[in-house]
């Protein structure tokens, strides 16, 4: 299908985070991303960039500017970013206000992919190939679906994306 | 996205193989799919099929048509099949060369899913967003790509797919 | 070896944590003990009590009363603790200062099991041959070795089981 | 407790199988043994030397003997063999019929280490422990029991190790 070239662009969330034994706290690494896609055995040519390590209730107003810019500026025309599932609509709305030329998935998991049992490789499979099928645009891809960034919402108490529409 | 409802037809392969302890060899009992769906907390409306269990090696023609009935008859129009990875191509053009109206992308693993190193994950969620987004058609999703069926090729050197244009 | 029927006292710790996916946080549901039991095969005649499902360190003094009343008046003379690592030194304390008539080998974990890099497993599987061969007393069993109850201390730096002696 | 130097022998078996994906056959490659003792935090004076990598059906007299060589002529007093289970108790009574002044564990696992729901990681914490508390003699460490070389017996229906007293 498609054979441009895909950015991946690491901002933290759940995706990521470890257990510290020495203090019994999660807290970030580095990045699982490229364990995911060895696993994976993915054979997609990926550029893999981290722009920063947090928790997406941490991201501030610049932190998603940052994320705009690389977005706006990078030579792919197809951005797949690893993002907290708290925020991550926020994000989403940010860069589908500004950003019309280029697809771009946010994705993210519920549980950290090093704790076993996490939907992050199932998730990161989605947002690769939705990245390569669908037109410009900005979407979140979660639970096996993918919602455009201005009809979509994290349900908190069941912990599942739903569309606003 | 979409929102109709996809079926998946499992017909065995590595993706369900499980190790027999008390005979130290590698059989089928029950599919994986349902425990992968839930770990990939996904919300997709899904109808399950198994129709086999079976080594791709194994595969017969009666299989394959039994197979391309069940694709061609079946309500669904976005169908995902599980496929052992050895004559995935074979069955994909089975199915290409009979049906034009529907989207139907078959994908494996390279490694069982209990194995806890498979590519199956992943492998799947990408087959469940290529069916949900590409046109109607018959493909392949391995290795993160999608192949249309008429240009696929496993290299059994590398266990890689491969296109053949 | 031994075939008397063996304790198993539950008081929580690593061992038994798990991330709670909508408020991103590490909690205690159910004991993982029999579940690791059973993926060790383990056919030892045992019994398993949860006292209590709690972070060592908030475990009070009461709390410790609570564990050397059931080790006192337990039947089994063969009595395994698990137990959060951080204070696991004192409770072996109150205990190896007031029994004397039977083998009580406490272990933990410092990673939590449901979380894929736990040293639990391995733990559980020393804690059981200690318990089957040591001679009444009172023993720690992390990192492999067993200690007495008043010659072992936890480094926090390393997180490792140290000697005193 | 002990601190001498505990000697491991690796002579393969199921412990150390692993799935090969371009074949879809069970083979030996490297041990697995060194990660297991990294994720159980082990922490005892340990030094590993692989003997032979074979399933033990395939196990010969010569490699029997070069197993009792071994076990005779090291330094070490207390050793812990991995082995097959299918011929654990041949291996114990060639080496319990010649050696009297060390303590000699064997242990295996009924499913491979690598494959996610092994009972290796439980097996080897068993062995390692009861190697260090047990008189001499050579013993069958599995399902958390430990047997004296000359009353144990697999039970090939079950998968169990039992006494044959």
């Amino acid at each position: 299908m498609n054979s441009e070239r895909i950015r991946i662009l690491i901002t933290g969330g759940t995706f990521d985070k470890e257990y510290n034994e020495l203090t019994g706290e999660l807290y970030f690494k580095d990045s699982h991303i490229p364990d995911m896609l060895r696993l994976g055995r993915c054979r997609l040519d990926i550029d893999i960039r981290t722009l920063m390590m947090i928790d997406s209730l941490q991201m501030t107003d610049e932190d998603r500017q940052l994320i705009l810019e690389h977005c706006a500026r990078c030579a792919e025309r197809r951005i797949v970013i690893t993002h907290g599932t708290d925020t991550m609509e926020q994000t989403a709305a940010v860069l589908g206000r500004s950003i019309a030329d280029k697809t771009i998935v946010l994705t993210g998991a519920m549980a950290p992919y090093a704790f076993g049992s996490s939907d992050g490789l199932f998730n990161l499979g989605t947002a690769l190939a939705f990245v390569q099928t669908l037109p410009p645009g900005v979407y979140v891809a979660m639970n096996g679906r993918c919602f455009p960034w201005n009809s979509v919402h994290k349900n908190r108490a069941s912990g599942v994306f739903e569309s606003t529409v």
